[in-house]
């Protein structure tokens, strides 16, 4: 009696360790599951091309961040878009729609693309050279490029966040957190601006009453670009909203905007009542390339 | 006797089945362990304040990367900082030592860092005044600290790579996989510096030749502070190697230092035999505060 007792213990304690290991193993794993997955999506990444950023698997019920990044071709193009996925790539559910002031999407922005481990939209659309003068708004076409992108490729099944995001601004990964939660549209303030040290709205009771601006105190939203966000609902049910030319003056494209889908009073205030700095608007130097040589080239040639 | 081998078969089957189920679970934790490691560190960093960045248990072989970032208060220094931290986090085994110019270790930078979630040593030493002119060498005193640190605080039991990280430089991930496999001293080409595009060490069959620069060709290393790496044990090994404020010239000072260390011959080149720019010497626009209140603040104070 006692050994068959003996015998069916020790021949059903190791099965159920089995089962009890792989329960762990399964629980352990999933919890680093979130971890690893930006780096398993650097795999995938050269596929994801124009493909939608939302998961197959709805794994998660985050709206995706946009990200809509102007840029241009110049010396340290490249060093700005490194610089920035190595931010961008750490935010969960981001998609990153970078548009080229160019007649083609150049080989070396697609290139770096490809590679940066971040989900992605490529487009490309060229400023006409009558709108390339001080004073004229920048990355207009580039920014309304984007917005027809969203319109034509989302809908209203899709939940998301619509920011514009130039590409020499310095983001912190908070700055994220903050605006996932955008109903309508969300600000926050912005450091380095304006000639001053910040710019930010006034919030009185939860709403925004004013702004602290150095600058043009006049705007109707005395805000920077990287100032706000909107969620993508908005942008798809105000088809015809976008970034003006005709008429627009210097620095009013952010009101200009704005006015067509938000009023003062509605915006959401982020950023713990617009008290903490999380984005700011650096620029980079011109590179001085006087040394660069007229005649005598390397030996190879070497993408910068 | 079938019976027998049965009953065996069957007690055996089930132990045999454990041992290689946790072979494999172990097998595929270490996996991704590395890409765990930098979130974990998030958790632990603010107790890790001037701790050994060396884990308890030697969990991986992979040397620590040193990167000494002297640093100055300034408008644009947290938005460096952020800039920073977000490509530093993202690279394993990575140990930050930023050493401030300045006679305390200021709490911008402190809290800071304690939030980064890179695992860092926070130090600092004054800039004599008399050495605060333009032509003179910058952030010599800051970097010799942090070596005495390492000199101090690391033995040639530890495995580490040393490299200098000014905060307004731009790095992709690729650099530190480079820089990592650095036995004595390795090189690498710098985008965006002396009026070039970039400079670069020239290379014939594995070894360093020359210099592709536009500045100064004269330099026995004419190369950028962000262009080599040294192993912690060629620091350990020479007490004596730093950087010299007494006869030091202009563009000088990496020359200087690597005199001490090494010769042209016996440097490492990297970055596919210094062919490809994963680094560059983006510089910051000093920013304009013209339109700071004087007299009418904001009702809150705002780090920025």
């Amino acid at each position: 009696m006692k050994s068959v007792f003996y015998s069916r213990f020790f021949i059903l304690l190791p099965w159920v360790l089995i089962v009890i290991i792989m329960i762990d193993v399964d629980t352990k794993r999933s919890s680093v599951r979130n971890t690893a997955q930006f780096y398993l999506s650097r795999l995938g990444n050269a596929q994801r091309h124009e493909r939608p950023a939302l998961p197959v698997k709805n794994r998660t019920a985050l709206p995706v961040i946009y990200a809509i990044t102007p840029t241009y071709s110049r010396a340290v193009q490249k060093a700005e878009l490194t610089r920035l996925s190595n931010t961008f790539r750490q935010v969960p559910q981001f998609h990153w729609i970078v548009v080229e002031d160019s007649s083609t999407r150049t080989e070396l922005v697609s290139r770096f693309l490809a590679r940066c481990g971040v989900p992605y939209t490529h487009l490309n659309i060229f400023t006409p050279r009558r709108f390339k003068r001080t004073g004229m708004p920048r990355a207009t076409e580039q920014r309304n490029n984007a917005l027809s992108w969203l319109r034509q490729h989302r809908s209203l099944k899709d939940a998301g966040v619509v920011f514009f995001a130039d590409d020499d601004n310095t983001y912190s990964l908070e700055l994220f957190e903050e605006m996932r939660s955008t109903r309508r549209v969300a600000v926050w303030p912005v450091g380095l601006v304006g000639g001053r040290r910040y710019e930010r709205p006034l919030v009185e009771k939860g709403k925004v009453v004013g702004w602290y601006t150095g600058w043009r105190a006049d705007r109707p939203f005395a805000i920077d670009m990287a100032g706000f966000a909107v969620n993508l609902h908005v942008i798809l049910s105000n088809p015809r909203a976008q970034f003006k030319r005709r008429g627009a003056k210097p620095g009013m494209q952010e009101s200009d905007f704005l006015k067509q889908i938000t009023k003062v009073e509605d915006l959401e205030p982020k950023a713990n009542n617009c008290t903490k700095v999380l984005v700011w608007h650096t620029r980079t130097e011109k590179v001085n390339l006087g040394n660069e040589p007229k005649h005598h080239q390397d030996t190879v040639h070497i993408e910068v």
